[in-house]
This record gives C-alpha cells, structure tokens and sequence, in this order.
C-alpha cells in the first residue's frame, strides 16, 4: 500500500540533483499538517488517492519526500527523473498542477522551488540580461528610463509614434506598447512598428543616445514570430510578451526564435500571486520566466498603484538579478548556474517624486516605467521625460530631488505633492 | 479630467457587440464599492491613475462602462474596438490582467464574460465537440469511460501500453497519459505512442470497439506541434494538452494545427479558481476552452477527490455543452454563435460506485475517467475497467448498481463501500 505517509521522510538529504518545493500549507479541517504534506508530494509525484494494482517497486523510488514540515508550510524533494527536462509546463503540470484543487488542503501556495542545476542548463535563461541591455542601450550605471504610451488604447498608429518621440527626447531609454495594445483597428501592428521606428532613429540622432521601442508582439503563437520577425527586421531591438496570457509553451517558443531582447509583462499574474496563502508566488514566477529566458521582467513596485510591499519585492530583485540566492526562511537557495541574471522593470502608477525611494528598495539595476508618470506632466509627455530622467540622475549624484536643477522636476513635484 | 467615476454609467445599455464581464468585487478598506469597481473599468480599458496630457476625445468613447453594481459584484461593458479579435491574450491581457493587482481592490474576481457573436466568430471552437466525437468513438448515448494510466509517473513504455491494453479490453473507451507524462527518459514520447497504439488495434480487433488513446503532447510549442503530427502519422485520433500550464498561445497554435482531437487538462486551475471572490472562475476558463476550440475539457467532478461543489460543477457543465445559456445572478447570458459544443470531462478520485451520482449532475454527455478507481480494482485493471463500463451502463439502465449482474462490479462496490 501506498499512502500519503509514505510521501514523508524527515531524515532524507536531497540530493544535488533533487528539484525542491516550499509550500505553504493550510490543511483542510481535521487533516493533520503532515499527512496534508503527504497528500500533495502524492499527487504531485507518483501517487494515486488509492492502492492500485500496477504499482512497481521502482515507482516507489521516484517518489517525492515531504523532508521538513514546518508550521505553516513544508518541504519537498523531487527526483529529478520525474521531469522532462526543458519541458516548463510538464514541469509546472507536476509541482504546481493538480495539488492546488484538493479537498484535503484548505489552501497551497507555492512559494519557491529550487531549480538543480541539470536543470537550470536545460533552458535558455535569458540572451541578454542586465549586461547585454546596457551595453544595447549604452548606459551603464543609472536606472533605464522607461514609459509606456497612454493613453493605452485608442491613439492612431501616428499618434502613437509621436508620444513616443516626446518621451525619447524628453530623455526616456525605452518606449512600450501597453498590454492591452497588439494589433487592433485604430492602430495595427505594422503601422505602428514602421511609424515608432521610424520616429525612434529621429530621436537617436536628435539626442544622440540610444533609444529602444518594445513592441507587444502577444498573440497566437505562430503570429507572434510574425510579428517579432517582422520587428526585427525593420530595424526593432527589443519585442514585448505579456507572459501569463500568453503562457509558457509560447514563451519558450519565443525565447528560442532568438527575435531580440524580450520584455516580459506579467498580467493577470495578480490572480495567481495575490493571496499570500494560496496560489503561486511572483517570485516562483519570477523564476520561471528567468529559466526560460525572458530579459526583462515586471516585478512590482512597493511604492505605486499595485499591491506588493517592499520586501516581497527586493526579494523578487534579488531573486532575478543575483547569481546566488541565499535562502531564509521563506526563500530557497538558488544557484542559476551561470544563467544570466534578468533586468527588473518597476511599473505601475510611478511618477519622478516616487524614484529615490524606489532606488532605495531597487537599487540601480532597474528600468523606472512610468506612463502617467510622464504623460501626466502638467507641460506634456516631453516634459514628463525630462522630469523623470532628472529624478534618476539626481538620485544617481546623491542630491535631493528639490534640489536638482531641473523646472520639469520641480512642476513634477509640485504636481503630485511627493513629501520628501 | 477622467476618474474612476467617468468609468460609471448605470444607464447604459450595452450595446449588441459589446463584451460583458462579470466581476465579484471586495473593495479595499475605505473604497466605496462604486469608486472601485469604475477604477477596474478604467485600467482594463483607456484609463491610467493620473490625468494625461495625451488623452483625446475619441480615446473616452472606448472606455469601458459599469453599467450595475451590486452588494458585492458589478457588471462591466466594453466596446468591441478595445479588442483584438482572435487574439485570446489579448482580450486576457485587458479583462483578466492588471485588475487583480490594484491596490483599491482587495480582492477581485471574473466570475464570467459574455463573448458577442463577432468576437466568438473569431475564434475556431472545437472541430469535433459532443457530436463528433460520438460519431468517432461509435457510442451514441451513454458517458464515455475513461482511465488515466497509472501510476501516472514510473512505467516503462511497454507497461505503460499493457495498462492501456487491459483498460481498453476491460471496457475503457478512452486511455489518457496522466499530465505529469509527457517525453521522460524512462518512458519516451515517441516510444509510447508505437507501442499503445499497437495495443489500442489490438484492443479494437477483440472487442469489435472503437478505442481511442490521449497522448500528453504538453511541450513548449513547435514540440507540441512536433509531437502532434507524429501522432496522427501514426494513426492517432486523439492528443492532449495541458491548457493551462501551456497557455493559451500555445492551444490557439495546436487548435489551427488540426493534430486530431483535443482533450483539454487544465492543472493549475485551482491557483487561479479556488478561491471564490478572487482570481478567475472555472467557468471563465471553460469559456475560453471552448471558444479557442477544445473538443473535451476537464470541470470538475462534485464527488470526487477535488474540491468544486455540484451546482458549480453543473453551471460549467451547461456552459460548455449547450448552445443558448440564460444568465443568473452570476452566470451571464451567452449565445455560442454555432461554436460546437465540448464534451465535459470528469475525473479526480471517481470510483464505479460514484457514477449514478456523477450521472444525475453531469447528465450523459460526460467522459467518465477513473484513475485509481479503476486500476485499485481489487482483481486489477482489466476488472476495474469491466466495473466501470458495468456502473455506466447500469445506471443507463435506470438498474440500481447492486442489482447489476457484474461480478467486477459488485467487488468495486464492496472494495471502495459506497453506500447507494
């Protein structure tokens, strides 16, 4: 017989190749923690909810351990040879699939896994990272400047262009579609893409620094090599995917095709990462996204429109930029095994007075978007770049953001009535 | 100016081509309900946190609209135009993305969406459905019986096709891979499609039945497509993807593929599902299925080992299998514009004695599929098959279980006690 304590060994060692779970458990009422423990190294491993006649002995030793169980959480071991290798949702299938759904927990979340280094090797990790960006973009110290277009939806393919071109001159590094914009009817996707690059070369020659357009290319799969072909041909850098709509298997596909630097936004992540007790975590998915190669990644803000308090979101930097995570007490250790760290995008509700104290928290590897930020400027996008880049190179040179000579920062935050 | 109260308008009708969603709202402490609510509105459609100086007046006739609010939910209509058509992401992207994350929420939920007939005409929705796969498999009117090889992880490819062999020969129609199989070392991909194909012609010639086999193909996706294709060449019907862990680029890209027909798991629901006022319903994620072209999808079983009451069991069920539904207080109305209907799938912990309840909620457009309910058979799988087959046909029969002249059977109902 085969039962859920039969999934929970306190005294095994993982071994070098074991991938590793921390779950966060809430047991259903009236199940002991650990046979809640059992149950979900079960379900996520070799086991079924009865005995069954073609079970093998050696089935039994592919199992998962339940290793350590703590109050509110526990540990698991997975042999390696469980997983297909490269394969991110057959792997997500086993650790994260089936387990959140049943009766005998109340809820799961999980909050980290430890990726083993055969493993971490049998993805891509990201083509350019943080080192590869800045040489790209030939900044090599300060925070990027980014901005979304806005308003998100509804400017002509012209229009667009041109608040691109105000922010780039204004002093943005980077331009971005919103999530919500691929290829709609008052702005189709080419258009836009010739449009945008065409004003990016003026403002390059204009200000003589790089400038880069990140195009959502989000769609079916095979449209969306379309689309990033069809950017990269024309001169495009840099393409954006919305990863959680368009999922995993995409998102590898994408990596591969080798199409630019890839700027990973995360909608609809909050569905899953929101509740601290169920779910899954940002920085599990954070991770995910580092494996399978995305460059840059949405990971919150501590300070602006969107949940996620400060620490949650250092650990998430740390996680992505770091070559070695040292584990606490709810974060595992990591290697990344020569996987290149991935660039870390704040977003969401950010204006100039927000930046000093985002730079605390984020420190200068980290691109600062802001869309109303920026746009909302009382004198206009291009005013709104120069704002936000002025907040960044004063924080860079140490000195107080009402301090620094700039008139837009000062009307910036005049505006938005930052205390400082 | 545009606030979150420019996003309200309980006037307003929707008009015929607009999409609907219905959201489950819990506002952030001090939010008035309807300040929160129109603040969704305004981030899932033209608006940002702050006044712009790039807003233009044809922008604000894209806004979405709330047009009720109620105690705890409000109903929220957005113009087609927001929309790329065909574009799942997208539309996900909007509706399903950044909301879950705003701080004037505390929790959020999309209970439904209403897709308009050009929207639900852009998608290709299932090429077989109920209808086609009765005609393919030869059964006209009772469930169809399913297992799902176990254990799910551990056997050998030929072991894996013996298990097949003595469900399919028991009275299985269909044998699935369990999610967490897709191409490891010790049992290959390409290895166990040769070898259970085999035994499913084997099976066919001594029972005089059509058997069909569900190969996982769940990979990153020109894999997938790989894996597809080399199904079908050798004369497979059937592939299976894992929706949810592979995203819905992906599925769009197998769907346009024509690889056969495509039965749906859907691990990793439950992190987005579970918790009743946040995240995304079942119901929504069977909507999305199904208008992207799923032929069989997983929902949920009411009796089994998963969590998922009877009456939400039954909703998706009717959601996905009829043509016309009339909305309730938390179901909206949808039509299905001639999108074929899909073949609702149950499974997780189900037994021969749980099939006359299953039956009275699901009805018999349903594939009953028995994991350990078939293979925990006490005299093994081939007589845990014949139960299973014995319990669907009996209850078709309108005969009580214990009265069924089944040997198989009546052990079943002795091993597992099921009081009936």
């Amino acid at each position: 017989m085969f039962y859920a304590k039969d999934f929970i060994e306190l005294d095994y060692k993982p071994a070098k190749d074991d991938l590793i779970c921390l779950f966060k458990v809430k047991p259903a009422k009236g199940v002991p923690m650990e046979e809640a423990c059992g149950a979900v190294a079960s379900e996520s491993s070799v086991g079924t909810w009865t005995n069954i006649s073609t079970m093998e002995d050696s089935v039994r030793d592919m199992r998962a351990r339940v290793f350590e169980v703590g109050k509110d959480y526990c540990k698991i071991a997975y042999p390696l040879k469980l997983f297909e290798l490269g394969n991110m949702p057959q792997i997500l299938s086993s650790i994260a699939g089936n387990v959140f759904g049943m009766k005998v927990v109340d809820k799961l979340r999980l909050e980290d896994f430890y990726s083993p280094p055969k493993m971490d090797r049998s993805f891509k990790g990201p083509k350019y990272g943080i080192s590869g960006i800045r040489k790209l973009v030939k900044v090599s110290k300060r925070p990027l400047v980014g901005t979304i277009v806005k308003p998100k939806i509804g400017l002509s393919s012209k229009e667009h262009a041109k608040v691109a071109y105000d922010a780039w001159v204004g002093g943005c590094d980077i331009v971005k579609d919103d999530e919500n914009l691929s290829n709609q009817t008052f702005n189709p996707f080419k258009r836009r893409v010739i449009e945008v690059l065409k004003m990016r070369d003026k403002a390059e020659k204009e200000t003589g620094e790089r400038k880069m357009y990140m195009p959502n290319i989000t769609a079916e799969t095979s449209e969306m090599l379309k689309r990033g072909k069809f950017v990269k041909s024309h001169g495009g850098e840099y393409i954006m995917v919305d990863v959680i709509t368009a999922g995993w298997s995409a998102l590898q596909t994408v990596r591969s095709a080798e199409l630019g630097v890839i700027h990973a936004h995360r909608a609809m992540h909050a569905a899953l990462t929101r509740d601290k007790s169920h779910g899954v975590s940002m920085l599990a998915i954070a991770k995910i996204a580092r494996l399978i190669g995305v460059d840059q990644l949405h990971i919150g803000t501590a300070v602006g429109k969107m949940e996620g308090g400060a620490k949650e979101v250092r650990e998430i930097d740390e996680e992505v930029e770091d070559d070695f995570i040292k584990g606490s007490n709810h974060v595992l250790n990591e290697e990344w095994s020569g996987i290149k760290p991935v660039f870390a995008v704040s977003s969401g509700g950010l204006h100039p007075g927000l930046v000093p104290a985002l730079m605390r928290i984020m420190g200068n590897d980290v691109i600062i978007q802001m869309g109303g930020g920026i746009h909302g400027h009382p004198s206009g996008t291009r005013a709104g770049a120069a704002a936000a880049r002025a907040a960044v190179e004063a924080t860079m040179s140490g000195v107080p953001l009402n301090e620094w000579n700039s008139k837009e920062l000062k009307q910036a935050l005049n505006h938005w009535k930052v205390k400082l």
